[in-house]
């Protein structure tokens, strides 16, 4: 399925979705697509057409989507006992789904067959091998999702391999043995995988999870031991206690074992994708993630951080650049300086790393860093911040108000109406808007009386709102940071904005956006008026 | 050391204490020390004594407390190069800190000996030897610390031998091989600790650090391959992504291989210290940790809590009982009606599944699931749901109407003023409250004219508050689900509001958190009351 010596395979959709807090919107869906295909992965399990109808909706919808490198894949269970799988719901839309790859899952632990799905084992083998059979007749290729596999072969050994065999003569691509339970041993994981790769003809492919908080671990031993494919989600998301981590696998592999999951030039992106997936997803990346964490190079203890300035191998396994994160030293903020350079040098590459303005734009992002803001992932505030630090940019627009009014009470709808006074040149305009709450008055206001001006902000659209507490004990007087994603249909773009009032923290983030694509829309006109 | 098979040695107060956003005060320190103890830990690693003149007084006032079982250590460094040991400060630090039992650490890497130490190997072996005879001679057992054993190991195997080889001739009673940049694999950490257990005559104790998310992994084949102790932290606490979890590593082996770690009427305890500590450290267990996050044994994916209802081994690695943990079913629009009722049942014991009350909660939980509440986690608003539902619930107080005016300008700060009317019972009050933002405005508003009926309203305090947008695609105008986390003190409780308007979703949300507050007061003087 993959040129490559082992194929990597996401489930944050499917397997992911399961994972506390976590509920993905048709658009956080399709960005993650997006991100994970930028990033490299091959297989992204999508979903599970049979499970719901609005599920087909989205493969159809995933579809149109230009992948570079990725394959969707969609998931679901072999036909119901006494079934045909011509005549099988969940493999109809397995089929309808239109994806290349299918993966198709089936029991291979004797205690689920005759406890769970209450039949035989030859009824479970048919199963198996005739749903196999039915989707690669239909020109798919299918990976066989062995559930229960290590507990199965655990207590059945021969069991075990005879659901795995029916899968393989079903015409089966490859075969993933789960540890759907997660509580398998990394000795156990190592044997079991060396015994199923010696006596089958196609790759095998495993999916950990981390009960036992060794899911990386059973993982990383399975590859060694011979397995072609790791299954996993992005982040560890997923049901109880998450999937495999593919942040701490791939690096594993790739960096300290020389087997490529993603293409190299990745590799040092993966620290940046971690955290615009967890911002799609409202969570933050554990700060102590391996590889990926915002601490997982921080030298607190003074010893190690003497250690670390003399040699950096001291006290770090590998070196944070080579993820795209960098060292900290949260005592003493030596950190940092070259990695946000480079992120500068992207947007203004005449600069050097020690001039004068360089260290302006870095004391700046510093202080706001202090005061709550978040440039990972606001990419479009970070470009303006850059330019105005620069004094390279004029602003579009001067607010010199806005007033708010809203409301509730018995029998009455909830609403808001906003009035905004902005200058442009020297044009003042005055607007009114209602709205069904604070945010969306002010938003229509503003955009109204700066449409006036600039009409290809009728082009704009918000596609995400965050808002997160930074101060939780400060209780509704919190600052809170609010992140603001934005398309002109050509492309997204984020920004931030912090307040202890909602509606601030909202409009610092609207206006940036506003900004934005007016700096961008400029651009583009004076590149188009170019011979 | 020890009688068991194996002993367990926590680091939360040295190793963890350089973990992100964690620090002791002395208060803290001792109820640490007296939790691991209750908790059956053999060893408790309580400071470097030679570090700071703080530490001394510490150690005083730690061996005051009538442990019942765990002995608390001291750990420090080898005298210095070119130093007698006997006149070495860090040395005497550890000897006068009293404990019976002291860690000295010493070099392994011929690099650091030659990079960090710059001295030769004789020098290093001579430091290491004279400096544990000396701790031996004055009565105290000692575990040599090999510092970067695994990476020294890999460098030049002999060296590394050597070195732990001059702490056995010193007398050490034990050596502790230490991945310190926690970079080791399984496999290695199995060859390694097998190669060292077959040549050394003390037993063998680990030490991880989770750089590549391993390190629970490597405790664990490290003792199945001979190791007879496992230095953690409780919960994982530790420099970059943290030492290796001992409430993962104990239930692992305990319950899963029968090794004894802590006393076995303990195992049952362990969930309950976890959040313990966790509460002294401030800090939440990630909800997903092994065995003991809050999120660890819950079903999401409606087919896995059938399985579950029929048999818990189904999709269970282990009881949750049996380390204190419970089984949940979060509802989500992917879980079923077995698990919904099993929820309602735990509020409502008398209902059964095919009543017709019970198929108007699970109707409503549908529609309002569908309208984009979110249950998972807000489990005061299920609660109060099922109770509205069932007519079993009278309001507290009935909002008349809440009126909020915000704003900002050139020069001003931004800021919000609200009014509400409540009634309760046929008392009307009206109240004006000022805010930095419109929420922080209601809620102020708010508390104030309730408090004034109900006092204990003065105790809630609001901890976390989240915004998602629900439907991106409607821009600003878009639907916000709203999600507050409260606080009375003695335990944390979660609401939820949905609205059009961000204002009315978190009214929403702070209403219920008002009347979950108030219904679990009266329970309580309820019960009081009682004989």
């Amino acid at each position: 399925m993959n040129t490559k010596g082992i194929s990597i395979f996401d489930s944050t959709l499917r397997d992911g979705a399961q994972g506390k807090g976590i509920s993905f919107s048709i658009e956080d869906r399709l960005a993650i697509v997006r991100l994970l295909d930028c990033l490299g992965i091959d297989l992204i399990e999508a979903g599970n057409p049979g499970s719901n109808p609005k599920e087909l909706a989205f493969f159809e919808r995933a579809s149109s989507l230009q992948l570079q490198h990725a394959k969707l894949v969609s998931f679901g269970s072999t036909c119901r006992k006494g079934c045909d799988p011509r005549e099988d719901r969940n493999l109809q839309a397995l089929l309808e789904s239109g994806t290349e790859v299918c993966v198709v899952f089936g029991k291979c632990w004797r205690f689920h067959v005759d406890s769970v799905l209450e039949t035989t084992e030859e009824e479970n083998l048919r199963m198996i091998r005739e749903s196999v059979r039915w989707i690669k007749e239909n020109g798919r290729s299918v990976i066989f999702d062995a559930e229960h596999f290590f507990d199965g072969f655990a207590d059945d050994r021969a069991f075990a391999m005879r659901a795995v065999n029916a899968a393989v003569e079903g015409g089966a691509d490859m075969v993933c043995l789960c540890d759907t339970n997660g509580g398998v041993f990394p000795q156990d994981a190592q044997r079991v995988v060396q015994y199923v790769v010696q006596r089958l003809p196609v790759p095998v492919s495993v999916h950990f999870h981390d009960d036992c908080g060794m899911a990386v671990a059973n993982s990383v031993v399975s590859v060694l031991a011979g397995a072609k494919q790791v299954q996993g989600t992005f982040l560890g998301f997923g049901e109880r206690c998450g999937n495999a981590n593919l942040s701490a696998i791939i690096p594993n592999l790739q960096i300290k074992r020389g087997i490529e999951c993603i293409p190299q030039e990745n590799i040092g992106q993966l620290t940046r994708y971690a955290h615009e997936l967890a911002a799609i997803a409202n969570v933050e990346v554990p700060s102590g993630a391996p590889y990926v964490g915002s601490h997982a190079f921080a030298h607190k203890a003074g010893m190690h951080a003497d250690g670390v300035i003399k040699a950096s191998r001291s006290f770090e396994h590998v070196d944070p650049f080579l993820v795209g994160n960098k060292r900290r030293f949260p005592t003493s903020e030596i950190s940092g300086r070259a990695v946000v350079f480079a992120r500068v040098k992207q947007i203004l590459p005449e600069l050097t790393l020690h001039s004068a303005e360089t260290q302006k734009i870095l004391d700046e992002i510093k202080r706001l860093e202090m005061a709550g803001y978040q440039f990972e992932g606001a990419d479009a505030s970070f470009e303006l911040l850059v330019r105005r630090q620069m004094g390279l940019y004029k602003p579009y627009f001067e607010l010199k108000y806005y007033k708010i009014y809203s409301g509730a009470g018995v029998g009455e709808e909830a609403g808001a109406s906003a009035t905004v006074k902005v200058r442009v040149g020297d044009e003042v305009q005055l607007m009114a808007a209602e709205g069904n709450g604070p945010v969306n008055a002010l938003d229509t206001a503003l955009r109204k009386a700066l449409g006036l001006f600039y009409p290809v902000l009728n082009r704009v659209k918000l596609t995400d709102y965050k808002v997160r507490v930074l101060d939780g004990e400060s209780a509704t007087a919190s600052r809170v940071r609010v992140l603001i994603t934005s398309t002109d249909g050509s492309g997204t773009f984020t920004t931030v904005g912090v307040s202890g009032d909602v509606v601030d923290a909202s409009f610092q983030a609207l206006q940036d956006s506003i900004e934005y694509l007016l700096l961008k829309a400029d651009a583009q006109a004076r590149k188009a008026e170019q011979p």
